[in-house]
């Protein structure tokens, strides 16, 4: 039950949220979880294939545009349709909305990496058949989608059709009643090419501004039965007809290759084609055991195990499929807002990754983690010029969202202001540090990212009174925009300044020569290092005497406390009922912010400061963003609030799963399930990364019998296990290794597990 | 010369500017300075002819919308042309740039309200002609634009042809290089009749979304010579053709009659026609007569002569008679940022209305101010229902730009949030109070403006500590948005707030029936009015105690100051070189913003703060606003600072005349024109209306040797005399008068002038 995801909804709204929650993905490829045979002409489906960074750029609109807004907007690209399989029955065709349905399973396996649909019908006409649509997108083979489809006929039939399509006419998804999806920007796609060639349907497409090209090469086995076979194409789509008389049962496979611009360079139908031949003598069950054993390798680094609450193990546990379906995992691409899940936030990347997805892969995937930050290092440049552009005189400041490097956001006091996501990633480089040791890493990327966002942060602030001030950013909390020194903002400058000054250290320390290479290369003098320092160790917190909390930003105290209590529930979220200027007049924030701030960087405030802040900010925290549970979570259970902890533990671990923000149909919430793993490895757990050690404080909620999960850590494989009244670490792999627990030296080594009181 | 406006500048750009500075209206028609002979194929013209208020609607654009953001963009339309007039002589086609110009004069005539172009032209094969062009829009009848067209031949010619032109088929100015001007905002406008019929070419035309009608009918006389007609009509334009064979010398007289929707009802034709009918016996030198006669009456009220100056001489006179006729003079329409002279802002309604414009008719034409507050007032619904809109519980929040009432900014953070509209409205119903005494109109309009804006504030603001703060606003200086406490607009709003109140005492002490019946319509209790009386007492006006001036803002302070030394010069205006937030992070200012506030309300901080505010505050303002030198004149006066005074006042007398911010062809700037007004009076007569008297505090520049001016207060008609060592205050009309000259009171009475030492 726990590795497997199922549901046998048939209304309208459930469907849309199980595209979905039963799209598959490998980080490239993207398929939402559509029905083959199509759906009735009233009904609405998301029908959408995407591959990661592929988009098109369309032009930014604004009733008045300021310097150094964007001209333009990328757009993650619904591309070629090769889901489409239209069965026909004895002239009947198959639909789930005609017809009786007798009996339905639809299922994900999460340690197999396939879905299905079990389907009894019952035609019109009263003839019975059973259905069993399989699916998979390869993480081995990225270019594949793959399908197949069983058909048994219960009753006696005497012809069964197959259309099998691949569609190139496609557009994105368009919500006339919804203004933030403009119908002039759906069609992005131009048909190249659409041939079905003696290699199978081919179909090449091209992205109308970017020019980038997509190309689908379809390949079908028919594993039983003879067949008639003719084929139509119009141009734009393929159609390929498998004619079956007579026929009781038909086993029908089709492999989908798709290749792109970014990643197949010029010939793209060749390159499909060669791995269509890679696959000639592959079936479907070979590729799920090609699938299963790449996902034991997974799970064996990434599980956690729950026991005590079914649910919960199986929101975890999809959580973490989906964040592996959604990570990019070469230089191009990164994580999306909603993965390849859906056209929410248009395939952009945005802080979410560093902050709320970055931390899941580097604990369990440090490869994963290291080609997302070689993404991010590949944006440098563009962020170097997009300083310069918005008026800055050095540094660099990354685009708020952006699939390429070019700042998407068209509402800055809410994109651009928030500076944040540049000392974000500048932490991101440095907990990759802190969790591999890795100095060359730090030499060849991580320090020039730290120095270049280090100058950003020089140029935007300035000193008053001994003070190191910024002024006039926005920091994580979208209820208060444009202020002066937001706390987050400012103490993970501070971190970013002290990590440009202490990563040049560490390489200066274990080579020198290296060093002055490097510090050439950006130019960098013991000066400037000195001006970093200063600006460290001067940077403004504020903080509040009389609340004895850290003020989200310098005046953020002194305004009026929003009446929570008395919003009522249909106003929720407060951004869809109330102008941007009525939320920023208030204490009212939209997520975690300070709380935030506590957690990313804990030894910059003492515990009861921290404690003071949660319980001030919890009171005014609307959690209208998804990015604000996890976060109260782990707070909350590292201050010894386990009712709280574990609550707002439950609403992310089903987010999704439930529809609780009730948009799961536009993609998953991907942030949200990274959050998921925070909550219960740095929550329930307590893990911290110091420079020098692993610190746990574990705290397994009453609920449960036991938390087991895996980390990495410097080349370790450590497990820990939180049970009643006791945590065993164990370690499967690494040398000998010294834990802090609850305060207390360890030694793990792999001769045996340790057991502890907890 | 003084009376006069002259050039004879060919080159593209002036032409363009000239265009906006031979503008002629009346408040309800515009019409710009285009030739009706038209140009050559490779030039630009703004050809436009605009109705005040006449405008359509568009879909306003945003990258990303937020709650409360205007769906909508109204756009003055660019009506019907019928400024077009082609002349053939000999079959050669006269324009400017064809053949050779022996002599050109071009006049606009301030005292008598019509332009002129008298040429000697030399057509490419030789002949000579002498051409006068003479226009006028009637101040006695609104919708008359009438033409004169004398045509004499120097060289024997044998045949002169007139092509008279009403066109239907326009748009709206579009510059493809400017991407504010989205070309598919163009075509407004379609026709519905295009005819010419017996009462001459008469087209209705009809805006796309708006549905609001216009109507030309245009009739000619020809006053000379025996001719053939014959018309030409397209579906959309109908051009009369008058072929003078033989001729030497023509004659030719248009009358242009303009109706809308908004003034004329349904039967727009009909009113034209009826308006037409009038004119029937008209000559172009009666409508002359009647203009200077208009003329005559409104210099004799507002009339400003310099002696020492003859260029600013000019620009006084040519400012005031561009204000004269931009300020809509009916209940449907206000003084568009350009007036009518061009496209520029799209017509809208801004606080330069209150703030800059409304004084000058206050103090001068008290009834063309009355209607621009009964304008304001019949917005008042609109703003209740935007303030709910925003989020508010109560109150009356005016839109920063505006046609009809609904909100045009598509920028917030420089639009909506600059609150201070709402009480800059407020304190212009006050200053009408202030300078009528007129009570009835308080208890008709003023009290209930100022109510329903008092109780935006208290929705607003909050009380905290005893302070009564107001977050999250932008004042007038547009460089710095989005802040708390905003000096000007608290201490505008705590004016609000106070006569709110004392509006509503006066109206109980003149007649409590009437207070109670205007207490009940707006619902008003002795309570709220505490409570008014309260937030304006403890109104929080931040100081600071180490400069000893008051504070833009809570922060404003605390930031860099922006190095405009060091700021290349081609990088002004600062706005189209920084993104918004780099310039936000600075003191750095576009516009008087404090000083501002300690102009409008001197009392509220003693003459040092005022003093050390303005050394302040000069440093680190860029003018970059047209609204800024003025204010800057009239405090350095106040302060005794003569030269800057006098410096800041050219900048304003002559800056479209010499287009000295460079964009004079979109329109003029018609609150500097209004500041020019301002900083002759409020700055160097030191003119100031207070609650009890009028107060002068004359200082003469230095430069001149008199300045003499005429103002309306209280019934009465007071001139003002600035000599040399001397001010002679004369009582014009009206009874017996106590003012205050240098502190001192003096009684002013028709009896005889009065001449004190200044």
């Amino acid at each position: 039950m726990s590795w497997k995801i199922q549901d046998n909804h048939m209304n309208q709204e459930q469907l849309l949220v199980n595209e979905s929650l039963f799209a598959l993905g490998n980080g490239y490829l993207g398929v939402r979880g559509n029905f083959e045979e199509g759906y009735t002409e009233d009904m609405t489906s998301i029908r959408g294939t995407y591959i990661n960074a592929y988009h098109d750029e369309t032009a930014m609109e604004y009733g008045e545009k300021l310097h150094g807004f964007p001209d333009t907007q990328q757009k993650l690209v619904n591309i070629i349709d090769s889901q489409t399989i239209y069965i026909y029955v004895d002239g009947e065709r198959f639909t789930m909305f005609e017809g009786d349905i007798l009996s339905y399973t639809r299922t994900l396996h999460l340690n197999k990496g396939y879905s299905e649909r079990e389907i009894h019908w019952k035609s019109p006409s009263g003839k019975e058949v059973k259905f069993r649509f399989q699916r998979l997108v390869s993480f081995s083979r990225k270019e594949l989608f793959a399908q197949k489809v069983t058909i048994e006929a219960v009753s006696e039939t005497n012809e069964i059709v197959i259309t099998s399509a691949v569609n190139g006419d496609i557009s994105n998804f368009v919500d006339p009643s919804d203004p933030r999806v403009a119908s002039g920007h759906a069609k992005r796609l131009r048909v190249v090419e659409a041939e079905a060639g003696e290699t199978g349907p081919t179909v090449l497409n091209e992205t109308y501004e970017t020019k980038l090209r997509v190309c689908c090469a379809s390949n079908s086995v028919i594993n039983s039965g003879d067949y008639n076979y003719n084929v139509v194409e119009n141009g734009s789509s393929i159609e390929e007809i498998f004619r079956f008389t007579p026929a009781s049962s038909v086993s029908f496979t089709r492999f989908n290759i798709f290749t792109d611009t970014y990643r197949h360079g010029e010939d793209l139908k060749h390159a499909a084609w060669h791995v269509q031949n890679e696959l000639k003598s592959s079936t479907f069950e070979d590729l799920i055991t090609e699938q299963t054993d790449y996902l034991n390798a997974f799970w064996s680094k990434a599980d956690i195990e729950i026991e005590g609450d079914d649910s919960l193990q199986q929101g975890i546990r999809f959580n973490l499929y989906q964040l592996l379906q959604s990570a990019g995992k070469d230089s191009v691409s990164n994580i999306s807002a909603k993965g390849l899940s859906g056209e929410g936030y248009e395939g952009h990347y945005f802080w979410d990754t560093e902050i709320y997805m970055f931390p899941v892969f580097l604990m369990t995937q440090p490869e994963i983690a290291k080609q997302l930050l070689l993404h991010r290092f590949s944006l440098l440049d563009d962020a170097k010029s997009r300083a310069m552009e918005v008026g800055h005189r050095q540094g660099a400041l990354f685009p708020w969202r952006t699939i390429t490097g070019s700042e998407c956001s068209g509402f800055f006091p809410a994109g651009t202001a928030q500076y944040h996501i540049s000392a974000d990633i500048a932490y991101s480089f440095v907990q990759y540090y802190l969790v591999t040791k890795d100095v060359s890493f730090l030499r060849d990327y991580g320090a020039e990212v730290l120095a270049e966002t280090a100058r950003l942060w020089i140029d935007t602030g300035h000193e008053k009174d001994g003070k190191f001030l910024i002024d006039d950013v926005t920091g994580p909390d979208e209820y208060t925009c444009i202020v002066n020194n937001n706390f987050y903002t400012n103490v993970m400058a501070k971190n970013n300044l002290k990590w440009a000054v202490k990563s040049l250290e560490l390489i200066k320390e274990a080579d020198q020569q290296a060093f002055e290479k490097l510090a050439g290369k950006l130019n960098v003098s013991e000066a400037e290092i000195r001006e970093w320092e200063q600006a460290a160790e001067k940077m403004y917190l504020p903080y509040d005497e009389s609340l004895g909390i850290h003020a989200q930003d310098d005046t953020f105290l002194n305004k009026q406390v929003w009446n929570l209590e008395q919003t009522p529930a249909e106003k929720f979220p407060l951004l869809l009922h109330y102008h941007p200027l009525t939320l920023y007049r208030y204490q009212v924030c939209k997520q975690a912010d300070t709380v935030l701030a506590h957690f990313l960087l804990e030894d910059e405030a003492d515990l009861e400061t921290i404690r003071r802040s949660y319980n001030y900010y919890e009171k005014v925290t609307t959690h209208d963003s998804s990015l604000s549970y996890c976060v109260f979570s782990i707070m909350a259970a590292k201050l010894g609030y386990d009712d709280k902890a574990y609550n707002y533990f439950i609403e992310t671990a089903r987010l999704d799963l439930d529809n609780t923000h009730k948009n799961t149909k536009d993609g998953l919430h991907m942030a949200n399930m990274g959050g998921t793993w925070l909550a219960l490895v740095y929550g329930f757990a307590g893990l911290r990364v110091k420079e020098d050690s692993l610190l746990f404080n574990p705290r397994l909620p009453l609920q449960w019998d036991k938390l087991k999960f895996t980390i990495q850590y410097m080349g370790r494989t450590l497990q820990v296990g939180l049970h009643k009244g006791k945590t065993v670490y164990t370690l499967n792999e690494g040398k000998e290794l010294v834990i802090s627990h609850k305060g207390e030296k360890v030694t793990v080594s792999k001769e045996a597990p340790v057991e502890l009181n907890s």
